[in-house]
């Protein structure tokens, strides 16, 4: 049997670091050019397999490929695109089979999230039943860090840092102003489900007392008395208050801080948001003037102060699938684990996709102080060591200057096309 | 006659860079000790002065002092705090020479905009009919790179390159997210009336047709029409639209943008904000799925990607400010004057406080695109060398290692105590 292809695709939200994922993917596999052909990327994700829009890798220069190390975004396209469950129909699977085949493709590394380690299982077993050989190997991204099995999911940690300089660097403006203008500063962050994000901020603390003075996750049912006194409290002590909120916050009946729709100017219905909801009642209850800001994309694309050791970590997750596929290994995860030892180290492991598959680590309520607005000792050891270090793209113009890629598709060979339901 | 005090004061809002300016004061100072005395601090600007609330910078360490020109925040706080009308009267401005009297205070250094060097040009006006000597010097400090008389005001270049970073890393997002997802990015800037930042996401933008596609001035009336053909067209030949919209951004009418009041979820009125204001236009016109983010004080305090630049020249007039003092200047402002020549250079110069005070440096019509929504040739040309160089800050456990002042508040000498009205 002569070389096989590989391909590989991005999936989901991208993260600053998920294309040194990419990078190391590609570098892996034309390292081992005499076991692995061509490797082809997917044009927007898995969208890029189901309509036989493969990108040529091996026409990238060595430098674009290196550069995409410091470069945020998804290079080929990411999507957000729910394959159909396989128990109602199997076709998507069989369309992704009958693809792979035309192009001789039997290596499947999946750079993703939960979804998209479950869509990669389903290849798997799908290529199992029919009779056609694949090695699926999923490389994990996310930066909600709820990946179950793996210590951290390569895109938490560049977050993270972004969400704790933040937080340090706004903290230092309000302090300044506080005296004669604005008193409270709201910081929402991203995190539907689980408050990693969130907490993240906490590392902008140095010491108890440091701000941000309250977090507002998730996990915690949202109690406006409760914040409002805090609020209160802090800005007698410390004649300040800032907040670092998760836009999944919701109360204890479960709906969304942020769900409280209203109608804006033109009589439409809009989400409220997280901050200025939080904004709004502590400017009606406390009458302190405020300041908010929504980090949004800006927060998961900061690449200029990415984690060193988040952009290491990725970078070697997407190494290893491609050494772990060349091993025999197949329908697993790469993971990162923590070694034991005071100071911080890790290593690479794995774990089988079935296991991976549907569930979500959310953060130990042990990670979060008691009165529920802020993060413990044990979540502090537990983050540090992911923030630590930069990893500065090059600039050109003022402005980093990051990978471009000529992203040329290959000719299709199936005759069928593939239309989304 | 022997050595005489100095007085340094921050005034409204903060920069990255107003505490390199700072610190080259102190050092200044401290380097001509055979001259000056010693250097008082206002607690929260100007306030300080009114309550005698003198922070003494002499009892912090040198290595302190160095660390103000990496961090940002306002050392010694700042405030916004509108002195009364002269005309009215001068009451305030009595006082203030009467505190400078009591701690022999002959050298006045303020460091901020437009305001502030009309209350610089008023204590020295005020000081001459009292017949008590001092020398007040203003340092210019802006965000809004609105001070006349000066090619550039420190602050500006690192929001600008702020924005102009984020800009680029959050356009990559969305590139990679449009084909099934989010297909509109809208980042909301400051700039009440000036579009100078705004226009600095222009700077993320390599060649024609590079994001940003659409910028918002508050100098351009705003069409909804236009705006919406403008996103419709991006989209079908991009793919995405990315927006950067300045906050002041406003209607033929002059109504502004983000004016719509509506009622939250707790019927209180609340400004909608331009960016969740234009995204609701797109939504509700187009059917475009949206983000948008909104920097607020994370562009103004992001010394973690100031401009080398921006902190140069902050430094280099507040060091100024006290050398033009020990030449006997007074009443003037320090001023940053761009050389001839192609390859960018800058010194520094002077400008009589008569001509800075009460004049906005708006954006010439030239630096805007025809259309109205973007920045030409020349625009670029004036603000890219603004945003060079990087000048990365310590960092420590992950994040920025920032300067912490003892802020030592000196006995007070005066039983009159100042009242806010």
């Amino acid at each position: 049997m002569g070389k096989r292809n590989a391909f590989y695709a991005q999936s989901g939200g991208v993260t600053s670091v998920i294309n040194a994922s990419a990078c190391a993917v590609i570098e892996a596999c034309r390292a081992n050019s005499d076991k692995i052909g061509t490797l082809y990327a997917g044009q927007n994700g898995i969208l890029g397999a189901l309509h036989e829009q493969l990108i040529d890798t091996s026409l990238e220069s060595s430098a674009a490929i290196s550069a995409l190390k410091h470069s945020p975004g998804g290079a080929f396209g990411s999507c957000r695109y729910k394959m159909k469950n396989i128990h109602d129909s199997d076709a998507e699977y069989q369309r992704l089979i009958e693809v792979f085949k035309a192009h001789d493709i039997g290596y499947f590394f999946y750079n993703g999230g939960g979804d998209s380690a479950d869509t990669c299982l389903k290849v798997s077993q799908i290529s199992d039943q029919m009779g056609y050989q694949i090695q699926a190997i999923h490389i994990p991204k996310t930066i909600d860090n709820d990946l179950p099995l793996t210590d951290c999911s390569p895109g938490f940690g560049s977050v993270a840092k972004y969400v704790a300089v933040s937080t340090r660097e706004a903290s230092l403006d309000i302090a300044s102003m506080c005296a004669s203008s604005t008193k409270i500063f709201i910081l929402e962050v991203m995190g539907r489900h689980a408050g990693w994000i969130a907490a993240a901020g906490g590392l902008a603390a140095e010491k108890a007392g440091d701000p941000p003075h309250i977090i507002i996750f998730p996990e915690i049912p949202f109690s406006r008395e409760q914040f409002i006194a805090k609020v209160e409290q802090t800005v007698k002590d410390k004649g300040y208050c800032v907040v670092v909120a998760s836009e999944g916050a919701s109360y204890a009946d479960g709906a969304l801080i942020s769900g409280s729709m209203h109608k804006d100017a033109f009589g439409h219905q809009q989400l409220g948001g997280v901050a200025p909801t939080l904004a709004s009642m502590v400017k009606h209850s406390l009458g302190y003037k405020y300041h908010y800001a929504l980090a949004d994309y800006l927060q998961r694309s900061a690449r200029h102060i990415a984690s060193k050791t988040d952009v290491e970590q990725a970078y070697a997750v997407g190494r290893a699938a491609v050494e772990k596929a060349l091993e025999g290994k197949r329908a697993i995860m790469v993971t990162i684990e923590r070694n034991s030892g005071n100071e911080y180290s890790w290593s690479l492991g794995e774990a089988p996709l079935t296991e991976v598959a549907n569930r979500e680590k959310m953060m130990p309520r042990s990670f979060i102080t008691e009165d529920g607005f802020g993060i413990t000792q044990e979540a502090r050891d537990y983050m540090q060591p992911l923030i630590m270090g930069e990893d500065y793209p090059p600039y050109k113009n003022g402005v980093p200057e990051y990978a471009q890629l000529k992203n040329c598709l290959i000719a299709k060979k199936l005759d069928t096309v593939f239309s989304e339901a």
